[in-house]
């Protein structure tokens, strides 16, 4: 067993919890402690979570003696790990108005300063042996992705809020690219899937977690795919065309849903005087933007993915389907990928023609289930995936506000098909013969 | 194209319908009337749905000139048929006190009789061809598989109302065979799934619902799956040792639902002083029975049947593995089936070794969804199946009260995770090598 | 201590036991069974609960050795009593398929025939003395007028259940009567209300509930009260003038009930092609009806009667007031008082001028209170009116499907703000000077 | 009519603007945003709104040409004045981040210069008679009594914030005061309430609110009211006896409601290893103390006050009785109030014998009604009380958070049954003769 590159390992912890920094700066201490509602935590939560999963699942273990920083936070930052007794409740997390915002930041450096202390005595320890330090090299990895995630995380969880002000406020300044009217696209291009066995999942060296393997082999009944998202300007003829009020289209379960929540078109868009397309805008986190005919329709529920899908007589894709038509194009799309702060924060205009992928998380009509032969981790670090595995739909290709490098042709996003506060589109597919 | 039989479909028209009669015959016009629960409907409107069923998909196109028994019915019996205009809504069936049982009744006969008649026109005529006769038989053939389910939904709505009522009633008359105490099983025997591809799903000229269609390949990676359900005592084992109160057994959404019910135990068990082991009754259609070791165990939720399955180091099977396994055993195991009536009314004693099935649900991993490749009906009756494809999963093997000659191997059974009023229990798969 | 009379006590008894049945007879076994809300109950139930109540509090404490009808009874039908142990659920009433409305007849019959020969053992008997006869006298008129609150409440409950059928099928024939459309009033005379001291409650010899005394003096600021409820001609002023979308003239908690509730006219009224004032119907007890110019407004809620009282410029009246006002004409009013079962079942024209009571029950300002120096009855009796003292309003002066002899100036009825499934009106009241 | 002394009114509105400042000190930017329930408003929204009160009531109308400070404010910070305009729903209070805490003080800043401006002003002015100095000075004294009423609101809102922390934390630092442990008291004494007529409510020349008045007589049956609040120690003992167990004590509402809720003590009551009498703790703004048995009992919804009184064989006073029997010691009681501030923050300990008030506000049985006469102010202003009027209780006497000189003895707090927020408790009544 290879010793683990813990220095190149440490320099790059130091670059994702900066990164959370960066993204938590434009935050009050009020912005960052509201919860707006029970699925959406607040940022300072996700600020003291992604450190208390440093702090519980690599320092307590392997720092001999370890004394917490504060001991109730064990309690207070848990999300959902069951084994790791008492937490407190998802739903009251922006109950917590202690500690304050400044607190979490002085938790952050101390945990900081102890990772960066540990990684750099193990990377010089002689005693202990390469097991050792894979475990811990395993787990720090673990805890960076996991954070990573929470970033997405918490600019969702940030716009839901501002999106329940009355005034829609922003949360970093307006850009002129943000503001841009685009020419409504041509049609997608077709990929073609073949007919027969193909192989998904992750393999090899490189981190995944453990809902992308094992890697297996998947069968396809031919079929073709959409070579860009769906768009602003697509999704429209939908809403004008009565969509919302036609049944047909429509899961059952889905209408009932469309009915009860008086649906009428995707979460965040709204008809002020003037605005893109018929004064048509969306909330953005840089406040309300004309709605973009070339921008990838976002904030859609599973529900609503599915309905547009019928009406234009497609169908969504598999996970299958998804990643056999992606994988092969995702290194070189991703290639340029831009750290999330550098970006619009918002999709951007697509272009005519040409693969286009990762400004939006895309639903897939696979159910989030065990690949065979998955098995979670032993210990509480096995709560991560596996318990979820129900009732949620998988989604595909991250979006604008995924972290650089983060995601993979194989990574398996999963949502209720309620859930409309994450960047959430869909690409079409369709039968072919 | 061949002219189907006619005579032999009235004559299977007349033996279903009756057998309706015979199983709504115990009920009283309040035990027919009452709706228990938004999910389950009263029998009055199984009773009427079904033949609502007949004479919209049927009499109302092919009869010319067809006037309603009563227009009004039109829309007090449609279920989700959102093409055929308005409908009562579900959760308001039991507000129909009117039209009464008794007029229900007349409108079966009224209706029963213009098919009959329509029926033996048609075998009669020189004019219409046999497109004509197919046409007519293909629905006259699902709308006696609709009946058939709306059998089982009859028994199973019966069994929650009269579960509502504090003294428990029976709908049938007490047999001994349900009170008999039989001894715990020894562990099931385990039957192997080769690795690699199989088919599933109906092919030929037999009817199917268009769910179980097409016929398709599908991947098995190796596993093994019991040759008999769960039983009481072995659940019952899961209850003692605290399993409604570990919640690492449990999916996160279980959990939380079964905090949120208090669930300690499958619904329609209580321990009462006097009972089967430790004093466990269950209610049945005859009223309290003791609890029975050798039974299968039923009414299980989703979330029990899987966290059942996790405590005891196994897991659900997926439906392609259920439907491979069981495919070669069907005609033998379900040979000698009685009809409903005339049966137990209750899932009865397992003997020790041998192929069991068809005395409950079984719950699959498998979210229903669609087979590659599916096409919903066109116009009203393809609402039937499709549209119901999300957040579901996929049940097979029949039950003590599905119809005889009803279920098939490739049958697809569907409910939220939720439900527990229906016969539901679970068969353990296992991963090898 | 003069001996009561007995026989003709039985023969009260006997007329109005007949008259419940009377009422009851329209009802098919479905239309007893059903449950339309938790605030209404079964008929069926109402007859069994008015014969449980003689059952439990007069034949189970005053007949030797009595043996129960069905033991099982005392739980089901115990409306609200908590020291006669456990009841059925009020919000499951409806869930009581079993007994069957037959057996429930049977139920009453052999109550009735016991309680008639135990009135007449005890008017022959000399041994029992004039307190026994006293007690029981006394218990047996309580349940004679608790049963006649009942009748009404059956009507009412009846009303709404039929209400929640999309066809709005009637109770009763249609009656010519209930289909005149008369001329619009002028507006009400008013009366006036003398400054000073006055006296409430009842007192003296003749029955009252327990909540009607003690009588006790009253002060009263002078004021005028109208000689008339309101009419259905003008609280459609009030709609058509936007009153249901003015917050200004409700109260803050009724207008957030009535935006909730997206309400925009009294209970009953609907908007058809055909009808009285502008097509407007109203639902009765005969089916729909259009709306009488003459009549007076019913099925309000306190909110709506509230909010209608501050548009037109007046208040709804104290009880006091009421009382003080309404006591001196009763007498009069009532004189000719009809049995339900042979009027319209339906409030009725008024004519213009003069003196108009009884037809709706008429919301006061009057939080439901203990009168000064109030106590309740001891034992389970006492649980009847007193418990309910909190957050009800007074209604005063007997509707239309109140028994004849029943209703009494001092009589206090009450229902919570929001019911407005009652034959609920107002009668205004100003002050003056 | 007389000059109002404007310049003492400036000082007035300094002291109390800056009062509330000081109650606010102790938050965070967090702890003044959250909301903890619907009921409760954040901190930084009471600020924002007291200042909202006297630049829409007052510099709005009565400066020329007035600037908004900020024009969303109108819309952000208007509690439930329907007649100007669109408001923030009550229970999303909570999702304002923006406006920060520190603009929030800017806002304070601003409007109190334009306060002090207006009032230098028009007291130097020669132009504006005393009719315009009079409205005004009306105005300001309502606006300061609005913002001590919302002082008091602050502290329970915040301490109900607090209380749904895990950690329970403080607001002020411990006091030794708030931990002694107080021997029980003996019983109270009893006041005698002389039957006949009275007179209540406000007159002269002083400031109280619209629902004070008119001044009118009352009739008073005769009756004796205690001399001190219910104690901890005796509430205690009902809780030990099974009173939140036995429906007979309950109101039918007030049981349905202590079953829904699973209600074993008073809010804020809980068991701990440590505390004070069988190691009872109770929550205060100064963290977790032990009970103390001899204060008054606190935070009781007004079904446990009714309860209670029951229970101890008495009742709750009407509001008439309270104020009869407390009105001749007001003054001397409250004489040597001190600011809150200064306070416990808790209310303290009573002593044996001798008249106590003051420490808690005071459940009567009087529903909240209109004082006959009683006519709220014309335009916006008017919605203060009046509209409040229904399914609320009068509560009398103030607490221990009220500023010092805001209560009076005719002043009426009035909250619904439930609440359980406020320092509320009882001092018990019963009939004499």
């Amino acid at each position: 067993m290879p010793m683990p590159d813990l220095e190149a390992l440490a320099g790059r912890y130091l670059h994702v919890r900066a990164q959370t920094q960066r993204l938590a700066e434009p935050l009050s201490a009020e912005d960052a402690c509201v919860q707006s509602m029970p699925d959406a935590s607040p940022a300072k939560w996700h600020l003291a979570h992604t450190t208390w999963f440093f702090e519980t699942f690599v320092l307590a273990v392997h720092e001999t003696a370890y004394e917490a920083f504060d001991p109730d936070f064990r309690m207070l930052f848990n999300s959902y790990y069951q084994q790791l007794g008492q937490r407190h409740p998802r739903e009251r997390r922006g109950m917590l108005t202690r500690p304050a915002l400044q607190q979490v930041q002085a938790y952050r450096d101390a945990v900081d300063e102890r990772m960066l202390a540990l990684l750099e005595t193990m990377a010089r320890s002689k005693r202990k042996g390469p097991e050792a330090c894979e475990l811990i090299s395993t787990l720090v990895q673990l805890g960076l992705q996991h954070e990573q995630q929470h970033q997405e995380l918490l600019l969702t969880d940030v716009k839901h809020l501002l999106s329940c002000h009355p005034l829609w406020p922003a949360y970093a300044p307006p850009e002129d690219r943000a503001g841009a009217a685009h020419q409504a696209l041509s049609g997608p291009g077709w990929l073609p899937l073949a007919r027969g066995q193909h192989e998904i999942g992750h393999a090899g060296p490189d981190f995944a977690f453990d809902n992308e393997m094992p890697r297996h082999a998947v069968l396809l009944q031919g079929a073709e795919i959409a070579d860009r998202p769906v768009s602003n300007a697509e999704f429209l003829e939908f809403v004008r065309s009565g969509g919302y009020e036609q049944p047909q289209w429509w899961l059952a379960e889905g209408w009932d849903w469309c009915l009860a929540q008086q649906l009428a078109h995707p979460w965040y868009w709204r008809q002020a005087a003037q605005g893109g397309e018929d004064g048509w805008q969306e909330f953005s986190l840089r406040g309300a933007v004309p709605l973009d005919a070339a921008g990838p329709v976002a904030h859609l529920s599973y529900y609503e993915a599915d309905a547009y899908a019928r009406w234009v007589g497609a169908r969504l894709p598999t996970e299958a389907e998804w990643e056999v038509a992606m994988a092969p194009h995702w290194a070189q799309e991703r290639a340029d990928e831009q750290e999330v702060g550098d970006g619009l924060l918002h999709p951007w205009a697509m272009g005519d023609g040409g693969l286009q992928l990762g400004q939006v998380w895309e639903w897939t009509q696979s159910s989030y289930a065990a690949y065979p032969g998955f098995r979670a981790a032993a210990g509480a670090v096995g709560e991560y995936n596996g318990k979820f595995m129900v009732n949620q739909y998988v989604l595909r290709g991250g979006s604008c506000l995924t972290p650089a490098g983060h995601a993979r042709a194989s990574y398996r996003n999963f949502f209720p098909t309620t859930a409309r506060w994450q960047m959430t589109g869909l690409r079409l597919a369709r039968d072919v013969g």
